[in-house]
């Protein structure tokens, strides 16, 4: 690298802050100290931590200033950038390379040799009866922050309507200050991109925790209710009062300037942008919500609005103008994680939903209940694995996805571990021999990557032949069940129909069983039924199937 | 997979449980129900958590019982194995294909086809006048445990010899139960297989919990002191006086049985197996602790007892004796984690020390301190990370080595990220891009894994000039400092003779700058000293080094 900057871009403007744009913005400075960097920004605050203010709203996060992730100030004289705050930029001049821009006092144009987008996504607001009364809000910015912060008192009530991340993280922080909270979600259940069944211990969570949590209600109409309050009313008839409401329905990609530029526009409203986040100008990118990206897994479009996959556009944004690596953008695996009381739900890659939805059926799935950290160890909490790979030829065994629901702790860990292993395009083969970090506090000899890579692999290798629980609830009379659990966790619940014998009674008792029947062993998390199978196959019995996940996984997931 | 087993292997014999030979035990019995699987252990345990022992001396964990893994009645029900415990193999006639066996009661022969020795490892005890003393003891089993237990009690002192996982981990449980501890350590740092400046917190933590911890110090006789005391003498002259002493100086392969039957053994004791863990005789395998086996980064031969390691070695032996898959060891990373008062350190691949023992020099490394989640939110906890990475033409970016020492949190969770990707062959570079969980409880939009690998791939690209704290500190007068932090950091301490200019007044203070020295910026952290680098860099500047890590690293680890 040579010591100063030979690039022949004389002037790059930003238009939008935040995570993508303000990403932008100082790695160009970083990389030239010649250029003229030109940043708009519609609101008063280029850089803030949106990802905080449900927190702000909640008291947790107790200063407002602590969500200025990068300052004015510091924008303008660390990194020399033309910041013009309060401006919007209305329309892109192409054929010019001009910008026309607009602040309170005056219109004006800017030029500019390469542009970047960052305009992010806003809050769809749906067109519905009443939406506009002042106590409906969105949260976008700081200031709609302010707004909800106003309402946020011991024994109001509120309406989030929408049960994704904001959704939901809102519902929690606010909960906790003191707020009634209900929650209206049009599918049935929270956290749409994960799958239905992984959702199930956080509702119980939300519900146990005093969050009335309506699935399957779709808001049709508001109404003024009394002192100001507002009536949200459901198709099913219910009417629902509250002091307050969010609308926290999905987001959209702001591609205003985009279209009307005549840029290419996705299907769904995401800008098309190609590997190095150039838009079909060669001379404007963009990076962050606003774009239409790929898929890391299953190669096809979508649009995934997390602030980390912002970063990384940003940054390749201005790497592919300065000819800097790494210019071009890896796609988006979608890992994420949301927080709710005492469950944390993550997820890596494809779900099960993806996969269905691009019409992928070469997978299989594999579930274990586990502790974060050793059980002999104080302070031990359960999480569900679910782990889905690939079972075609061409990519035996590679991982698609995973999600994982729990007691907070360790999930990110092991869902961090899985996604490098995806970003690696690992096969669950891999989890078998990964060499993680143990000790009693941390993990255990077999962390639970190892464990849920030993199910996965060894139903591919036949060792382990599963059966899905919602299979064997769907149809029941088909299956012989076969409970090897002890006589106390039997007591304590079991399948109605099934048949007892403890797995180390079993080699005696093997003449009870039927030959020419589909028997399903099960125990609590599958460990012994998977014991139960083999010593089974082992002994005549070729049509036998373990329970996927065992009886915890039907108890927390399906019941 | 066909439903029973067709090997012709009839007889297995496992000498010794614990990880390695208890999970091969029973992966021997869910791969065939036929084969007959004797199981030898010389004491009464063959499966416990000998990870746990610290804690049940320090009463995190309560029942004694909860250390049992897999018992006696479990391995011989459940699994069918013919499990002989309280017996001790003697030695082992390969021609006859036959181990011979001690009871308290008799002696006698046992045949094989095949053999898996998992001895493990025995502590040293050196050859110290005095050493026989009752009440100085090592901890490697239950019935160990159970003789220091009994002199866990407020106000007694204990002395341990040796700061390695164990000697830290008791000295840090039984000094919550209210012992008094003193550590003597030969080295110049604790945990020796981690670079002495990634332990220093570590240290401090233990000093500021009151650990009397001694370094540099030999301990050179043992006497008896009053009321059943022990005198410990240190070559310097000190006598230590304590209730009681553990020795955990290390461990050696446990491998008289190998070298009696004249099988090949390495340089530092370890049974040398080839990657399907078979000895120089193919009909005996050894897994665990008591073996020599290949490190997964240096593709030298190492030890190293962890229990991961020789459960995964476990599987290799089964799954070859029956030709399954996989049967080949991949290597060990040596990833490992301990947790102390306050701090927790851990490690994977190679280390500074292990390179230079190698005599690897084409490497270069980074650090930064950073928190383990959004600092916006409430929590965040610090931790420094040290990557070290490849610079050779051939490997260039590889990651070859990765340590953390920080305040609990996150740690696992990192280290875990860059031991998958370790394993997986990744750069610097993939770690740039590598997707991780984000919400501001968990993590930061940039988490932790991407910001090292910035600083490394800055590095690799030229954007980044890095200097190392100790060559500045050994050669002051040859570096102009610039401490570009705000006035108030300033404040609460600097290096001496650093001139100071905050960056955002940088660029109209250059001219104070000498363009004939060697400047080096420095920040807090990193971050804006890089920033500084660059700013001076395209301004002329040629010779401009920022100061690894910045003044947090400084005192954290070299002050």
């Amino acid at each position: 690298m040579q010591n100063s900057c030979t690039s022949v871009v004389n002037k790059v403007v930003v238009v939008g802050g935040v995570a993508g744009g303000a990403s932008a913005a100082t790695r160009l400075r970083r990389i030239c100290e010649k250029v003229n960097i030109v940043l708009f920004e519609k609101g008063k605050n280029p850089s803030f931590a949106n990802c905080g203010m449900p927190y702000y709203l909640g008291g947790q996060i107790a200063s407002r200033d602590s969500l200025i992730v990068t300052g004015v100030d510091t924008l303008r004289k660390r990194y020399n950038i033309d910041l013009r705050i309060e401006t919007e930029v209305l329309a892109i001049d192409r054929a010019q390379k001009q910008v026309l821009c607009k602040t309170p006092l005056r219109e004006y144009s800017e030029s500019y040799d390469k542009l970047i987008l960052s305009t992010g996504a806003e809050p769809i607001i749906p067109p519905l009866e009443g939406v506009k009364n002042p106590n409906i809000h969105i949260l976008r910015s700081l200031e709609d922050m302010d707004r909800i912060k106003q309402h946020v008192k011991p024994g109001k009530r509120c309406v989030i309507i929408g049960a994704g991340f904001i959704g939901c993280e809102v519902a929690e922080a606010v909960t906790h200050a003191g707020v009634k909270v209900s929650i209206i979600e049009l599918l049935d259940q929270v956290m749409p991109p994960m799958d239905k069944e992984m959702v199930t211990p956080l509702q119980n969570d939300y519900r146990s925790n005093g969050v009335d949590l309506l699935l399957q209600e779709k808001c049709v109409k508001f109404s003024e209710g009394e002192n100001g309050s507002v009536n949200v009313h459901l198709e099913s008839g219910k009417i629902v009062n509250a002091d307050f409401v969010l609308l926290s329905v999905g987001v959209k990609p702001e591609n205003k300037l985009a279209v009307e530029s005549g840029l290419q526009v996705g299907p769904r409203g995401g800008i098309v942008v190609n590997e190095h986040c150039q838009t079909s100008d060669p001379d404007i990118y963009a990076c962050g919500d606003n774009t239409e990206i790929e898929d890391f897994v299953l190669k096809n479009r979508t649009q995934v609005p997390l602030a980390g996959i912002a970063n990384r556009q940003g940054r390749i944004c201005v790497n592919h103008i300065f000819g800097k690596t790494p210019d071009s953008f890896r796609g988006a695996q979608g890992t994420s994680i949301m927080g709710g009381f005492n469950y944390t739900v993550a997820s890596t890659g494809a779900s099960e939903k993806s996969l269905q939805r691009a019409g992928y059926t070469s997978y299989d799935k594999v579930y274990t209940p586990i502790n974060d950290h050793a059980g002999y160890y104080p302070g031990a909490k359960r999480m569900i694995i679910k782990l889905i790979f690939d079972t075609s030829k061409e990519r035996y065994g590679k991982i698609l996805g995973c999600q994982i629901v729990g007691e907070h702790n360790g999930i990110a860990n092991r869902i961090n571990a899985v996604a490098m292993a995806i970003q690696a395009g690992m096969t669950v083969f891999d989890l078998e021999e990964s060499e993680l970090a143990y000790s009693p506090q941390y993990g255990s000899a077999k962390d639970p990557v190892n464990m849920i890579g030993f199910i996965a692999s060894g139903v591919l290798r036949g060792e382990q032949r599963m059966v899905q629980i919602p299979q064997v609830l769907a149809n029941r009379s088909d299956y012989y069940l076969v409970d090897v659990r002890t006589p106390k966790e039997w007591q304590s619940g079991h399948f109605e129909d099934a048949v007892h014998i403890p797995i180390d009674d079993l080699r005696n008792r093997l003449s009870e069983l039927p030959k020419d029947k589909k028997i399903v062993t099960y125990c609590r998390i599958g460990m012994r039924g998977y014991m139960a199978q083999r010593i089974l196959n082992e002994n005549g019995f070729d049509n036998v199937l373990n329970l996927a996940g065992g009886f915890e996984t039907y108890e927390r997931l399906y019941k």
